[in-house]
């Protein structure tokens, strides 16, 4: 089930945890965090060193999983060159990701940890300094919805800024910004209201709602837990626990069936598996007839103005469309976080070209990227560190231009402070990616939810604007000059405008637009008829009509063509900013050494909510006016920042800037007010100060935050202050 | 009706032109966009000129008009002042109304025009080049959503990213980002659940929809322009007309029956007047139960938000906080263009303070405005230029703070290109502000519609805090140290929180939670309720339950209090960022001398969609190392740029330039190739070039953009380009 609704499922997280069944509105605050107690310490593992220097010990206890893995890998590849039965191959593929789950997990597990993570304790920080808290506490709030406080939106409203940067600025890229309220006609074309579901079941007494999946993994990991549970049964659920993500609605129909299963709340009996969209519905206008959907994702709203934009390129491919902008989706039961949310905001591109080469691929082709190919996948192989030109040589990656993106979202997720050894570019496997894209590699960060999808990159071949071709009978393709003129033979219909209007009124313009459509099969077929019934019956979107020869005849002509008309393919990378946003921080939640109160978030500069606070010493009059003059010109050269003149040691004020994120304070002192006037800089990861004139601040800190300059060459400048910032007692 | 309404009811525009009745969800061209044929070129009047130099012929013609205006002022000032019967009173302010709009529409169809402007020209140019256009146009588009192109799109994240300047980094704000989706209660609680509608009328049999005082005005248009009417009947009408917008839904009932009218697509009957709540609703969660809405305003995220950013802010007032986002209104019938759509980005500010002194007042109170103020509403006098200072002096804008702000808006609208002599801060009057708000201005832009609201900046006292106070029973308060501790008697609900809790279970929270907040008065009452009766009967949001003295009591101490209790002020200026971009457009639309068809938008280059463009003078292979050098530069000091390496001669290219409002285009030419290399580089408005060197382009167009120099400065530094452009013939 779900991997038909992968097709048009971006950025769906595999999301490792649920352990709460209900749909209840209000969730204690670990439901609605996603944390789990009894994992609140998570080691971080470094699967990037276990690459590059794999463990021999390791690699022994892996090496049968590896085999399992691979065996099944070249079974269902047999199966496929066999053409053997559908249901064949579904039931090996299912093994195979079975067999891979396991491996992957051991792996995971085995893999040399780096650090401890705390979860709870970053949630704690992220709460307390309001960087992103529940909607509506005051109310009792809504899951999966959050509001984003002065440093979340600080910190997004960066990591957009330098988004637009990478991709607008530098790839030239057209920006556009369209409708959130979507009629929908346009959602059916693109299959979001057929496919766009999860399924569901329902208490049928009270009506509560709960997501299949979960409700199921719930009920067979209490009887796991059981004491009196057979070994034979808890190996049996474990591999149904793996199996689950892949089952369709009625192999779980059977779970709930053979195990019994009952509401959670109320023990009453629930309904067969149900469809539930996960479009968000509304009337459009006061009628309460039309329709429309909140969109699930930014990119319809481009192809849907792909004429115009080709048209403002003045007809050229290739060419880019850009757009960032908040989705909806109306999550069963949202977990996790910031990891899957009722509404997101998304960064999304459209890549139109008829060509796969890319100009620019030459400069980015020494990226080295840690690939984890379908290939790796099937075969039990382990992710793989190589050069992004390698990858493309080798046609592990199909095109240039799909490896030009992927390696410009690895620069960009690096720039923003993901962890390299925690990111890797996991392709999708035949059986995951859809039957028009002819590759698609998703961008994923390790949490202690476990490897989340935050970036999709997808070619997605021409099937777009061809379903909005067909459902608007408007032709979404570009036109592109032959390299010397063609004689191509014509099948045409031609229509007479002025019977249809009178025959059909009203309808003749969907008649009109219908019958231009039609491709040569059709016409030939319509000839047939007309010639040998004397009528042809037109199937158009405002019903069927009889036509007549004298309505309509079909015309077989000679052209010479200087152009051809192209549908483009289209490459989609499409970013989950939340997603993105969470891992940020995951990776960048650091303890001081010798005080785990003193936790902070190693932002870079770039990104990091503010650039600097400005201290004064203590509360003396004295110090106002030097605070008030940095802080003005400050605003001068455009940084983002703080005045902290509340009461508390330096220390406290200090740690409180780090908790923040901050990545410089200048402290006003009584050094300040003698001439020269100086101020201290202090760097926040390493806590090392400078002394440094008070005029010279604005702009070294501008430069430091714009990346200008780094903080060591702020160190061979200025004078270092030797004494040591005392770590212990100083937390808030 | 609409006056109740608008004290939820911001950027409420007072549609001047309803000439289309139906809301059909599919509007031909001139419907979406709002044009009226008939007045397709408009004078441009210059009320700025007129009130600084009065013509006194023009006086003569208005003095009768004032007087009217003021006689009926007087009347409603003494009637209020006798406290006479609330229907005199509004029957007064209405003719006040009528005789006030009688005043204004003369003095704007008096005033000296500067200008004609073609609205139909200027919407020509914003489609064709894809500033923005009607969203899904290719399924027969929907009314009032826009999409922006590329153009459009980069105009508005430029003014966007002035406003985040001016305010959010200037002023030091706190900006959030909250969720759109909005659950009910919220909506509630702020009054929008109940009063945030428009009348309208259904047609019996087919159900459609009609905005009550668009049909009304539309009919009794048609009544107005027929031969046959009689003269008398033709004032009257003219009378309602001016009235309409006043009316509740019994006048409109009335006038309905009295003229007999049907629907206009139809011929049906209508429905009694209906109250069609604006908001678009959906179901949160899968359950179907819980009942959303998409927000209609961004402020209410900010305010039940108070709490946490009181914390951040470490407890003290003042500060500000201001969220930038999409807000939803399902309008009955949307229509002129940008100007009234049903989902539209807002800048929003909340200003939480308790002293309405601004230690900034003084650094703005010179500001030259043009204040339209209630009084001179009400006496027929027209708007004054003034300084901020002076109207806060004199009393006429409430406090230093809302003056403040005054100023800052007036700011940012130069800034953005809003033209000074069309841009009016227009008082409410009593009568329209909300009976909580102490003060309101709004900031009006004069267009072809008239004079639009763009900016609301309103006191609204203490009211919004203590709604979601009232609703929640969490006190949104703040806390100040007081000069001296205070001996207070306090009267207090002792609850016996273990027997309620084992009397009530899962009611027993509400029990407390309320019983935390019930006031003085509501104590002594329990008091008195549980010595006499025995018991006491609280009113929770779960329901009411039955409370004996075992359970509550009621304590009287004295108490020393060191900090009081504050619910701060909330001053509240709203951005509808649409309306200013629409207004900014019009009011730099301009053609060329002597071409008419050569039209450009003279945008300042701070928000200018592009900074430059860069042309090769033709398709000359030596051109392109050059050109693509230019374009790398400028990416490197983030200069938004286009290359244009069409064919087409290099005049038609620069028309198309200035088409999209570019300020700057440099061309590569034959001398470019030879050393040293040089360029020319044009300035838009003004169409005379330079020659300068290549190397020093970037830097040169990034300070003209961000107007660190000036145009002059440009010209008197490098050597002038004599030869004339020719304007005549080189339109696209």
């Amino acid at each position: 089930m779900r991997h038909v609704l992968s097709l048009v499922y971006k950025c769906s997280v595999f999301s490792k945890q649920v352990t709460v069944f209900s749909n209840h509105l209000r969730l204690s605050h670990s439901q609605q965090w996603g944390s789990n107690k009894l994992h609140r310490k998570i080691k971080i593992p470094n699967p990037f060193r276990e690459i590059i220097m794999a463990d021999p010990k390791i690699e022994e206890i892996l090496a049968p999983l590896r085999a399992n893995v691979k065996e099944q890998g070249d079974l269902v590849r047999k199966l496929k060159e066999e053409k053997a039965p559908e249901i064949d191959i579904k039931k090996a593929v299912a093994e195979l990701k079975t067999r891979k789950k396991i491996l992957e997990d051991k792996e995971l597990s085995l893999a040399p940890a780096e650090d401890l993570f705390d979860r709870a304790k970053m949630e704690d920080l992220i709460k307390r300094r309001f960087f992103y808290d529940q909607s509506f506490a005051i109310y009792g709030g809504i899951t999966g919805q959050f509001d984003f406080g002065p440093m979340g939106c600080a910190l997004k409203s960066n990591m957009i800024h330098l988004w637009k940067k990478f991709f607008i600025l530098q790839e030239q890229m057209l920006e556009v910004e369209c409708s959130i309220l979507t009629p929908e006609p346009v959602l059916k074309a693109s299959g979001h209201v057929e496919r766009f579901a999860d399924l569901m079941t329902k208490d049928i007494k009270t009506g509560e709602c709960f997501r299949l999946d979960h409700l199921i993994k719930g009920h067979l990991e209490k009887i796991k837990s059981d004491k009196n549970t057979k070994i034979e049964l808890k190996a049996e659920i474990e591999d149904i626990l793996i199996k689950l993500d892949g089952m369709n609605a009625d192999e779980m129909s059977a779970l709930m069936k053979r195990f019994e299963m009952k509401s959670p709340i109320s023990g009453n009996d629930l309904t067969p598996p149900i469809e539930f969209n996960l479009m968000f519905n509304t009337q459009i206008g006061p009628s309460g007839l039309v329709k429309g959907f909140l969109r699930p994702e930014t990119a319809q709203g481009i192809l849907v103005n792909f004429k115009r934009l080709l048209e403002f390129n003045q007809g050229r491919l290739p060419f880019a469309a850009a757009q960032i902008g908040n989705s909806f989706r109306n999550e069963i039961s949202p977990r996790s976080g910031l990891l899957r949310v009722r509404e997101f905001t998304m960064c999304e591109i459209e890549h139109f070209c008829d060509v796969k080469e890319h100009p620019k691929f030459e400069s980015v082709k020494n990226t080295q990227m840690l690939l984890y190919s379908a290939d790796n996948q099937e075969q039990g192989k382990p992710a793989e560190l190589t050069t992004i030109g390698d990858a493309v040589s080798k046609g592990i990656v199909n095109n240039e231009t799909l490896g030009y993106f992927m390696a410009r979202i690895h620069m960009y997720m690096l720039a923003v402070g993901i962890d390299p050894k925690r990111l890797r570019f996991r392709q999708h496997m035949g059986n995951e990616m859809a039957h028009y894209a002819c590759d698609c590699w998703d961008a994923e960060c390790l949490s202690s939810y476990g490897w989340i999808e935050c970036v999709g990159c997808a070619d997605r071949s021409a099937y777009d604007l061809t379903q909005h071709t067909k459902a608007t009978g408007i032709r979404l393709a570009a036109e592109k000059k032959l390299p010397a003129p063609k004689q191509i033979e014509v099948v045409e219909a031609i229509a007479n405008k002025a019977a249809i209007g009178k025959a059909f009124k009203k309808d003749s313009q969907a008649i009109n637009d219908t019958l231009a459509t039609l491709d040569n099969a059709a016409l030939e077929e319509m000839q047939k008829e007309l010639d040998s019934n004397g009528e042809y019956t037109l199937i158009t979107a405002r019903g069927e009509f009889k036509l007549t020869p004298s309505l309509v005849n079909v015309k077989k002509t000679q052209k010479t063509i200087h152009v051809e008309e192209i549908i483009p393919s289209v490459i989609e990378p499409s970013f989950g900013v939340g997603r993105i946003l969470y891992c940020i921080l995951e990776h960048n939640f650091r303890m001081r050494e010798g005080d785990e109160q003193r936790t902070y978030f190693s932002l870079p500069p770039t990104v990091a909510p503010m650039k600097c606070v400005v201290l004064p010493l203590s509360g003396n009059a004295e110090f106002q006016p030097f605070v008030r003059d940095l802080s003005q010109e400050l605003i001068t050269v455009d940084v983002s920042h703080k005045v902290d003149d509340s009461s508390g040691s330096i220390g406290r004020r200090y740690a409180r800037t780090d908790e923040l994120g901050v990545p410089y304070a200048v402290t006003v002192d009584f050094d300040t007010i003698k001439e020269p006037h100086t101020v201290t800089l202090r760097e926040r990861d390493s806590m090392r100060q400078v002394r440094l004139p008070m005029a010279d601040v604005p702009t070294v800190v501008r430069d430091l935050s714009n990346s200008k300059i780094l903080w060591s060459d702020v160190e061979q400048k200025y004078p270092k202050l030797e004494q040591q910032e005392t770590v212990k007692g100083t937390s808030v």
